[in-house]
């Protein structure tokens, strides 16, 4: 894997980067993709940000782990982003474990990796990361910024800190700051991760072992919380493995329990448990409000930027009411703002698959403020 | 501890009783515990069923553990199960660590400890075993049969298999078959703990280590389940340990990160790993409505005992929606059921806490029904 990664697209930033930890980073690399043509004027593109486990393989088949982009459902020509009409641009977050600066990078300081002696990143730090690839792609102003989840609030950071490089912004199933449920679900994928032996403090990397089993728990508890009660219910319910009577023992005997186990192993492949760890504890992190005295609309004081913000009937991880809140912020500093609670029984991952209603509210969005930005442009 | 296990009150069954499983066990121990005093008819006897990590230790301090019992917020002088007025019996289900025939008992067969050659068992093998506890009491039938969240299995569990030994019963934040997410919820607690390499599949008590980080990460992830986001959100919400800033590390920055380590650090103490394979497998196993075809209400055919079911509005681990398709099935077989929601902001955990709506039914319809059975005896 670690090959493949050296092979990916990467901009190399020469400049200091202060996070908000105190440090200072630079030379650090940015890995990132592109899909689709930037027009002349470079009016046609949109920065789309990952969740905690993307990367910047948007569509298409990811050439590091062989399997198809995380959002090939709403990216791809005549897709809802279409790259025929539009320049998609998609980077790999500070702390990401997919080329970008982060833990399993060599400190140039030590020549020794990272592991836990990595900086503490925020949204915030991974957004400013993000404006370097902008000025390196010369693109000064974007027709928007989307993303779902960790995404959605590299949305709401981008939007609040560069209100005039975007026209529009996409916030999808997010939240302005962490809630005390969500908080507590990553530091148990933390608690699982550190209290696997192998983890070694962070130093697997010194050793042939790797903390699979811990990241494997992690990730398991994470993926329960992607889906709604109804839909597990409807699509696994108490059906068995093997038909017929239960083992009566340990093995999985539901195929939810099947399901849950591959999820698992199948996630340790590809991605890094010190990633892991960094980037949950930027999520937690992440209060919009807080960086505004508690008011969220000063956040957005004075945007021209048009919002759509959207979320799931199902999704409790990021309920709909905390989706509200972002709304009625922005309705309080008067910025244009609409919202579709999109009626779905597949919970938080709804922005992952094929669901039609949004990919349809996210598609005519786009569409109109293309349009608009397009006949702006003509005059 | 286990010498205090060793002083605690135990009943060995020399019968047969043979598991849902198919094996037979005999001579089998089952410690309980009772309080209050049992009339002169015998007919103010209540079974109350602890959940996945109680034990028979319902009120007063926990000889084992000092602390105090788990339901000491509904059972004791004047409260809503009156110890005054009431004899209640508990006792420790069969796979617990409390002195009950379990996983950390000793194979006569082999005079090794069971570990993980101990059978598995089912929440109708739980109830089958607590009939000789009775038998040995002497009580032909009991006022009541009570319990919240596996304790509430074990009542519908009862109520269907011995509907003449109970005049009412009181099944309380549960469900009549374990749900997708609840299987799936459990399995994660038993990955956490098999991840554990001092788990050594089941054999911790060969070696001086224990599975205790994986159990500790079981009980987080169960912990967080209890809690309702609401009720998290308004007790914890973002405050932090320490007044001020962010530590910038994986310190627990986030007053719920400190109360969920405590949270699992506390458990190991006083619970086993492998009796928190067996309970939770227990519950995943546990269908009502298979156990009749598909056909709950049969469950419940021709029963004259008096229900109450409860539930809590922000239980989302056992739903109201849930708890309502037992009143369904009671309804459909004309049996005598009231239903109550409790409007509490605790989720799952209401049952446990001082939240008065809930103790005022409870102790309301005990009441009832203990003026009608006194009545009846006078007759």
């Amino acid at each position: 894997m670690n090959n493949k990664i050296k092979n990916i697209k990467k901009l190399i930033v020469k400049d200091s980067l202060e996070l908000d930890c105190g440090k200072l980073i630079k030379n650090f690399s940015i890995a990132y993709e592109t899909y689709g043509t930037l027009n002349k004027n470079k009016s046609n593109a949109i920065l789309v940000f990952h969740a905690l486990t993307g990367d910047q393989f948007v569509t298409n088949i990811n050439p590091v782990t062989n399997r198809e982009g995380w959002w090939a459902t709403a990216v791809g020509p005549g897709k809802a982003i279409d790259t025929n009409k539009y320049f998609i641009i998609c980077s790999n977050v500070l702390a990401g474990c997919m080329g970008s600066f982060g833990p399993g990078e060599i400190n140039p300081e030590t020549n020794e990796l990272f592991g836990t002696t990595f900086p503490i990143i925020t949204i915030k730090d991974m957004v400013k990361a993000q404006i370097y690839l902008l000025k390196y792609l010369g693109i000064e102003k974007l027709l928007s910024v989307a993303g779902g989840s960790m995404g959605g609030m590299q949305v709401l950071q981008f939007s609040s800190l560069y209100p005039d490089k975007t026209y529009s912004a996409i916030p999808i199933a997010c939240s302005a700051s962490h809630s005390a449920q969500n908080i507590a679900l990553n530091e148990l994928g933390r608690q699982a991760i550190m209290a696997d032996p192998n983890w070694n403090k962070g130093n697997y990397f010194k050793t042939d072992l790797s903390p699979n089993k811990g990241l494997a728990v992690a990730r398991m508890a994470a993926h329960i919380t992607y889906l709604s009660k109804k839909g597990l219910q409807e699509k696994f319910g108490r059906k068995l493995q093997e038909k017929g009577s239960l083992k009566f023992s340990f093995d999985a005997d539901f195929q939810i329990e099947s399901y849950l186990r591959y999820q698992g192993s199948n996630f340790v492949d590809r991605f890094d448990a010190n990633s892991y760890l960094y980037i949950t504890r930027a999520m937690d992190y992440f209060d919009l409000e807080k960086q505004f005295n508690g008011n969220l609309s000063l956040a957005f004081k004075n945007t021209k930027t048009k919002f759509c913000v959207i979320s799931f009937s199902s999704d409790w991880l990021y309920p709909t009411a905390e989706n509200k809140e972002i709304v009625i912020a922005l309705n309080a500093c008067g910025a244009n703002v609409s919202f579709v609670e999109v009626n779905s029984d597949k919970g938080h991952d709804s922005f992952l698959l094929n669901v039609p209603e949004f990919l349809k509210t996210l598609s005519e969005f786009l569409n109109s403020i293309y349009n608009e930005v397009s006949n702006e442009k003509r005059i």
